[in-house]
């Protein structure tokens, strides 16, 4: 592609470094803000570059957080005794959607992946460890559920999680494995079919 | 969506004001470029500035420039007596990389369409028929090609167009409309297919 402009050129090899977008998507998202108020790309700008220098991450557990604690772990209506351990923010943000978690989190920043080069030194592990080991003189953590994807890399980290964590005496939990709601039978997989078979919980009729 | 931070709801909402990208996705590049460099974010929010208050249109062709006249109108390879006349500057990029065309063009910056209250008025026609008319005196525009997208909107705008272009003298075509080359007889639309049959051209042996 030949654009006769360094200006767009610059813009639109910026703007494709962002995931998923091409290109093509790129000249054409460029094109629309130049259709539009000036004003516009002002504030989109503006709006990415101070995210980007003013964020702050929560001391405690790591979630993005306009002070120096989330608003999640400042609150006392939540219960700071069970910590659900997530990948990273976009995590906390599905989980608070369902309404079904009143404990803390702690956002781990990644998962274990020897492929990327990511070991549990670049991850916020030490931190979950001192977290429990400092509650544990007044206000002992009761429960570590871990929420991790289901792929070999979340399985790994969930698996290094928990052995670590049994040195500390909490109850490690996982996320429940199995058919999604919804789902059909004939169209699951065996793995999940199979595990679903072997952690099936007591039916409920209450 | 209930954002712990209000600088990043701030820029997820400003992303997400691009076309084609909702919400989601906006979270998706905003926690994408916080966990880049921030000289990224920086370069990122740069070009696009630069590019929004820099712009030039070429004051001939209404192509994008970063001079006052763009580089297709300033070549003089390029024969100024053809003038393809396109919607945007997206159309030139696609006809220059065909490699086909060799005269010089004119963006018109959209179509008729009365629905969005766009008029001839709020297009680049005034200036096409000043451009035809005043190169009558010394070199002679010999033909305009409407390259406009096959719609409604597109139609309206290239009849209007001959109609006005009739005046002036000056031949006045259009792309071929017809099957595309790698096309199906039997998954073409009867219009497209009756119009290639009623517009058929002479098939060439050499």
């Amino acid at each position: 592609m030949n654009i006769p402009s360094k200006l767009i050129e610059d813009a639109v090899t910026e703007i494709s470094r962002l995931p998923g977008i091409g290109k093509k998507t790129a000249l054409r998202l460029a094109l629309y803000l130049l259709k539009q108020h000036e004003a516009n790309t002002e504030a989109l700008a503006l709006a990415i570059m101070r995210m980007r220098t003013e964020i702050r991450y929560c001391k405690t557990c790591h979630n993005i957080s306009d002070d120096e604690e989330c608003s999640i772990c400042m609150s006392h209506r939540r219960d700071g005794t069970i910590i659900c351990v997530v990948e990273d923010i976009r995590d906390v943000l599905a989980i608070e959607n369902t309404n079904q978690f009143q404990g803390k989190y702690h956002v781990l920043g990644g998962v274990i992946s020897p492929i990327q080069g990511i070991g549990p030194e670049e991850l916020k592990i030490e931190s979950l460890l001192l977290r429990v080991e400092a509650a544990a003189q007044k206000d002992p953590i009761q429960e570590v559920i871990l929420a991790l994807s289901a792929t070999m890399e979340g399985d790994t980290t969930s698996f290094y999680l928990a052995k670590k964590l049994k040195e500390k005496e909490v109850r490690v939990s996982s996320i429940a494995r199995g058919i999604p709601v919804g789902g059909e039978l004939e169209f699951t997989d065996e793995v999940t079919l199979g595990r679903s078979i072997m952690t099936r919980t007591n039916y409920a009729t209450e």
